[in-house]
């Protein structure tokens, strides 16, 4: 059986990996295979202003072209009034299943009693992936991340698409298998690369068609990078950028008192490595970077619009 | 009917006004009643970082004596996490029903399930005491109240009291006596002053009894004074204190970006009030103007243990 699922496996990588007559992404959204097709990403939009506030600078004055929103936090008012008064804005939503600092936490946007196994006994989510993977039923996964879209839709956000935080969502076969099936309930493309075809889940193979968009490479900085500086991480990144579709995220926010705060005890993606982000975006070395490198910006907008709800 | 109700209040107001021995609170606690009692107290504990940090210098370096924390908002971990670890400090529950800002937002302890009438369609509480009373049920109002005081205790604070925001727990009679049942259940004074006692309802009256504390009166900074500037009206107030049980509340904050944002567009009670409600507490004429006047500053603590727990 498990031989079985294998191959399968393989031919459905085979057959959508090479899918829409062997066309690659870039390909099937009209671009040269050869073209290095660029999403600029902020995540974690509604957890802080701070976040909020960098964010929409970065978007408005910076190369930042795309971002997704955690609706179950407190800021998450303000920036869906900002999405929904610029319709234009590339905003997904960061599904969220994860409250990950000391003293700062949010719980689930469905009823507590609705999703028993994704809470810890204060109400709120767990702080580990590691905890969720232990405790929490895929089908609460699934009711939770259909309820952030809704709340989302509620609010007037024109989605764009569907990303995980920390990666959350994506992080066993059955919480992707809820994390596609929603994506496909709102016909949004959600963020995934090549491992969703190693899965070796009915449940995932179910859900993957000529419509899937699988990104070529999800970079980031991450914490063995970031101590030769943001800097040096992204301009390595976007020099040696390779041909296809790059989802690169960052964190842009102000290191104020507000993020100290809320990363307390964690330099990792903390308060200082977030106004690194957003100062590298601002930097005229980012744009010219991307210039120069040749790199052309897509948004989720694009995808959505050109393959997933693609008639 | 309705008449006899108005005489069993009064006679309750009487009995219980004047009860254990015709004492006064003040007298009640040890002193003589012509002593000015002051409670200094600041609200809002838990809605931001700049509430909590700003909070915390009054009460380790002012004369800021007592403070009430909001169980449901997102920064209620780092207060509890101080409460816990500073176990002499005076620390109620700001009881919560209301999610009054426009951008930053907050919903119950309980699961929504089990409070519906409190919530407005997006999950959270409503922002105005006018729409609770519209539309909430005094049962959910019980079993809400009921989980911020149980949420706390797990979180390990020693609560002094029970108090509540934006008066929304006090609101009305049905709400009234939910708060004060919850306060008995958990051997805890509840902030009330002698209107209380002409609330008529049955099952306000059931619940007032000889251990109950009614302070002689609650002020506050109000919108027409702020405008002839804090340190004015705080200094007319402590001036001018009359003998017995005053509790004074505050709400101490850094006029920050976070702040700015959560109180935007709402200049009363806004970051700048804050601010100017910080500077009058860490100000010299404070302190001076309280020990000029033979101000005695007492604490929750001490009212729930000479009084609502003394056997």
């Amino acid at each position: 059986m498990r031989a079985f699922r294998v191959v399968t496996c393989i031919l459905l990588a085979f057959y959508f990996g090479a899918n829409a007559q062997n066309k690659t992404v870039a390909e099937r959204l009209g671009y040269s295979a050869d073209t290095k097709l660029l999403i600029l990403h902020a995540d974690d939009l509604g957890v802080a202003h701070s976040e909020n506030a960098a964010s929409i600078t970065a978007l408005e004055k910076g190369p930042l072209n795309s971002a997704s929103i955690m609706v179950p936090c407190s800021w998450f008012p303000e920036i869906a009034s900002y999405a929904r008064n610029n319709k234009a804005m590339d905003f997904g939503l960061h599904m969220t299943l994860t409250s990950e600092w000391k003293n700062y936490k949010w719980g689930p946007v469905s009823s507590k009693d609705s999703v028993p196994t994704l809470l810890n006994k204060n109400g709120y989510f767990y702080a580990l992936v590691d905890s969720l993977q232990n405790y929490a039923d895929p089908k609460e996964v699934e009711v939770e991340l259909r309820n952030q879209v809704k709340k989302a839709y509620r609010f007037g956000i024109d989605v764009t698409h569907l990303d995980a935080h920390m990666g959350a969502a994506a992080s066993t076969p059955g919480f992707t298998a809820a994390y596609l099936k929603v994506g496909k309930e709102f016909g949004l493309p959600v963020l995934l690369d090549g491992r969703v075809y190693t899965m070796n889940h009915d449940s995932i193979n179910s859900l993957l068609d000529e419509k899937t968009v699988v990104v070529d490479r999800i970079l980031s900085m991450e914490p063995h990078t970031y101590k030769q500086g943001a800097k040096q991480t992204y301009t390595d990144i976007l020099e040696n950028l390779e041909p296809g579709l790059t989802f690169l995220l960052l964190h842009p926010a102000f290191d104020n008192p507000e993020m100290r705060a809320i990363t307390i005890e964690h330099p990792d993606y903390g308060s200082e490595w977030r106004q690194a982000d957003y100062d590298f975006l601002m930097s005229d070395a980012c744009t010219e970077i991307i210039k120069k490198q040749n790199i052309k910006m897509i948004t989720w907008r694009e995808i959505r619009d050109k393959i997933t709800r693609e008639k």
